[in-house]
C-alpha cells in the first residue's frame, strides 16, 4: 500500500515527519499563510504553509511534520509539507463538499451521488447503516442463527401480487422477489434459525419520501417459538444490538449528524391492536400514519419508550401465512414495531401445519398451485415458528431524522430514477 | 421460547430430566427396545424406550432423563421419554434423510430442496458457506472496509453486454446487475475501502456444473494501492480469514464432509501470465481449464501451495477498466487466484484517471454515453485503486469437493430451474 498514516492518527506521531493521503477537501490562501484540508477515510487533516494548492478533490499524498495546532482537527496539523498529486479532477464538484451544511437540493445530490456522497454529512447515514447491519448479524449469530442467501428471481408473483417487477428469464416470465419470506420459512426446517440481509424489490408506483424500488431487507425467522412474543424478544435483541453497534462503530457519524440514539427498554411496551384503536379513537382495520404517530407519543409519555409493539392485527390485513390468535377470532399473532411514529418492523407467528396453509389459501379463494414449492416445507413437518423483517433504509432514516429515504442509500432506485 | 436444551448439551445435564425439541430423524423398533433419533440445529439426540414412535420428520418435544449411552451421539441419551408431537408431516420425504449417504440424485434433491436440505450432508455446505462469508466480513471490517449495498437494477448492460437479464422497469427497459463493479469503484471515492456481499445475475445460456443464473458475489475494492499487488495482499487476508472462520464456526460440517481445509501461505505464490503460458506449453490469450489445473499442480509441487496467483493477463482479455502494466505493453495489472485447479478470484488494479477511461472506451470503439454515471466518479478525482470478486458458491464447491455448484446453494437458479 501507499505508506501513510491516517488523519485521525496524527497525534500519535507528534514531531515526526509522516505521509498522509486523501482528497483535497478545502484549500484556502490567506494573506500570510495557506491552508489545505485533506480528507481520508478516518477524517480530516490540516496542512499549513503549502506553496501550490491543488484544487478541491485532487487526490494527494502529503508529507509533513506533525505539529500541535489549536485550530486543526484533532489538535495536530502538518507543517513544511511536500505535496504529490496522484490524480486531478477534470471538473469542479456540483457543490462545495467542504461546507458544513450541504449546499444542494436532493435531486442534485442524487444525480451526482459518486461525488456528492463524499460530503461528510451525506456519507454519515451510510456509515450508520453499515454499523447497524453489522450489529444485526452479530446479535443473531450469537443467538444461533445461520445466514442464508435466497433467490431474487422467482417463478410467481405470489406474495402480494401487486407491485412486482417482471423479468425475461430465458424467454419465460419471472419476477423479482419482494421478500425472502417463503425461503426463510423453508430454511427454518433446515437450520431452525436463519437470517438474510439482501435486496428486495417493489415496483412501487408512487413517488413518496418513504418508498424505494429496491431496498435492503433485514429478515429473520426462527422455529420452536411459543407464539409471536418469542419473535418480539428476538426483534428487541436485534434492535438493541444494532444500536450498540452504531454507538461503537459509527460514533463520528452519530456526532456529526447529532443523532440522539434511543434507549431500548429491557422489555419494549406492547399494545393490542384493538386497544390501539380505542386509544386513538379510529377503528379502521389498519393503523393510519396519524395513529402510528399518536401511539408513539403515547408510548413515550406512558412508558418512556421510543419503541412500541402493536400486536394482534386483524386477519384481513395480514398475509395468509399469518398465524391467527387462538384466543381471539379475527385477530392474528402478527405485530408491528413502531419507532418514532413509524412502522419499522413487521413480523409475527406463521402457520406451520400443511392443512392450515391449504385451508388459509382456500378461504382467500387462492389457487394453491403457484404456492407448490412454498408448501413443500410444511408437508414434511415444520415447528411453530415466526419471524420479522426490518427495512434498513427506513431504520436509518428514522435514526438520522432524514426527511427522505433516498438520503439513506447510496444509489436509490424509484419510479423515476434508474441512474447513476 | 419452548423451554429446551440442545442435543449437543445433553452431557451437561447428566442425570437430569430435560426437554429437547426437533425433528424425528429416525425411528427404529427392535425386538426388545425402541430408538428415536431427534435432530435439532445442534445435532442428533437418541431417545430410548418410547412407546409410540412418531414418523420421520414429525416435529416433537421429548422430555426424558439424560443417561450415559455408549451408542448415543455424544455419549448421552434420553430414557423414560414423554413425547409430544408439535406437527406431523403429511407425506414421507422423497428419500430417507437419515441415511449417511444421500440416496437420491441431484434433480430429486433440487426439486425437493425444502426437505432435502435437512439431510446433514446437504446442509453442511451451506454452513461452510455461511461461516466463509462471516470470515470475509470480519477480515475486511478489521482492515477498515465499509460495507455497502448497491443497485441490482441498472440502466444499461454495460459491463459485459452479453448474458444480462432484461427487466420491465416501470415500462422502461432495465437490466439485472452482473456485478457491483462500477458502484464499488465509485464508493472508493467515498469510503476508500468497501465491500459488498450480494446477489449478481448472469443469463448464462449454458447448462454446466459451474454456472448459476444467480450467485453470491463477495466483492471488495480499495484505494491508495501502489498496484495490483496490494489488492492481492487483501485477497490473501480475506481467504485466510474465511478459512479460519470455517474452522471455528463450521467444524462439524467440515468433519462430516471430510473437508481438508487448505493452508494459506503467508505469501501466496504468483506467476506471470506469460510464464504460465510457457510452463503449460499453450499460448492462447486466456488460460484453458487444463492449463489452470496444470498450474495448480505446479504450485502445489513447487511451492506446497493450493493457491496460486496468475498476474498480468493480456489487455485483450480483461475489461476496459483494467489498469495496464506500465512496464509491459499489452499486459495488465489484472490477476486471477487459482485454487485447486480452478479460478476462484478475479481482480486487479483499475484505471483511476478520467482521461484514461475515455481513452480506453474509445480504443475499444465504445460509446461513452451509457457509462456516464460510472465515469462521474473519475471526473472528480480518484486514487489508484483495485479490487476483486470471489464467487461464494464456487468457493464452497471447491472447498467441499462438490461436483456440481448447485450443491452449494439452497435454491439454485439456472437455465431450466426457477423453482422451488
Amino acid at each position: 500500500m501507499i505508506s501513510r498514516v491516517m488523519s485521525a492518527e496524527l497525534a500519535e506521531h507528534a514531531g515526526q515527519r509522516v505521509t498522509i493521503a486523501g482528497w483535497v477537501h478545502r484549500r484556502r490562501r490567506l494573506k500570510s499563510v495557506s491552508f489545505l484540508v485533506v480528507r481520508d477515510r478516518a477524517g480530516l487533516a490540516q496542512i499549513v504553509g503549502a506553496g501550490d494548492l491543488p484544487v478541491e478533490e485532487s487526490v494527494v499524498e502529503v508529507t509533513g511534520t506533525v505539529t500541535a495546532g489549536s485550530q486543526a482537527p484533532g489538535g495536530f496539523e502538518l507543517v513544511a509539507p511536500e505535496i504529490e498529486v496522484l490524480a486531478e479532477p477534470v471538473a469542479a464538484p456540483p457543490f462545495d463538499l467542504y461546507r458544513p451544511v450541504v449546499p444542494a437540493a436532493l435531486p442534485t445530490i442524487l444525480d451526482h451521488a459518486p461525488v456528492a456522497l463524499r460530503h461528510p454529512r451525506l456519507k454519515a447515514p451510510l456509515e450508520i447503516s453499515a454499523a447497524s447491519v453489522a450489529g444485526f448479524r452479530e446479535t443473531l449469530d450469537g443467538l444461533g442463527f445461520t445466514e442464508i442467501h435466497t433467490p431474487k428471481i422467482v417463478a410467481s408473483a405470489t406474495e402480494s401480487g401487486a407491485n412486482v417487477f417482471g423479468i425475461d428469464y430465458f424467454g419465460r416470465p419471472a419476477y423479482l422477489a419482494q421478500s425472502p419470506q417463503f425461503y426463510k420459512q423453508a430454511m427454518v426446517g433446515v437450520f431452525e434459525r436463519v437470517y438474510e440481509v439482501g435486496p428486495v424489490f417493489r415496483a412501487e408506483p408512487h413517488d413518496t419520501v418513504r418508498h424505494l424500488a429496491q431496498y435492503t431487507s433485514l429478515d429473520a425467522e426462527l422455529g420452536f417459538v411459543r407464539d409471536h412474543r418469542d419473535v418480539m424478544t428476538i426483534v428487541r435483541a436485534a434492535v438493541a444490538g444494532m444500536l450498540e453497534s452504531v454507538r461503537r462503530h459509527a460514533a463520528s457519524a452519530v456526532d456529526l449528524l447529532d443523532v440522539a440514539l434511543p434507549e431500548v427498554p429491557a422489555e419494549i411496551p406492547a399494545i393490542h391492536f384493538t386497544e390501539a384503536q380505542r386509544l386513538t379513537g379510529e377503528f379502521e382495520p389498519d393503523l393510519s400514519p396519524a395513529q402510528e404517530r399518536l401511539l408513539s407519543e403515547w408510548a413515550l409519555r406512558e412508558h418512556g419508550s421510543e419503541f412500541l409493539f402493536v400486536t394482534g392485527y386483524p386477519m384481513s390485513k395480514r398475509p395468509f401465512y399469518t398465524h391467527p390468535d387462538p384466543g381471539r377470532p379475527g385477530y392474528t399473532n402478527g405485530f408491528d414495531l413502531l419507532f418514532r411514529g413509524l412502522e419499522l418492523v413487521t413480523g409475527g407467528q406463521r402457520l406451520h401445519r400443511y392443512e392450515d396453509y391449504t385451508k388459509a389459501l382456500a378461504e382467500r379463494g387462492e389457487d394453491p398451485e403457484p404456492y407448490e414449492g412454498y408448501l413443500q416445507a410444511f408437508r414434511y413437518g415444520m415447528p411453530p415458528h415466526g419471524g420479522f423483517a426490518l427495512g434498513l433504509e427506513r431504520w436509518t432514516a428514522r435514526l438520522t431524522g432524514a426527511a427522505n429515504i433516498r438520503q439513506t442509500t447510496a444509489f436509490p432506485r424509484d419510479l423515476h430514477r434508474l441512474t447513476p
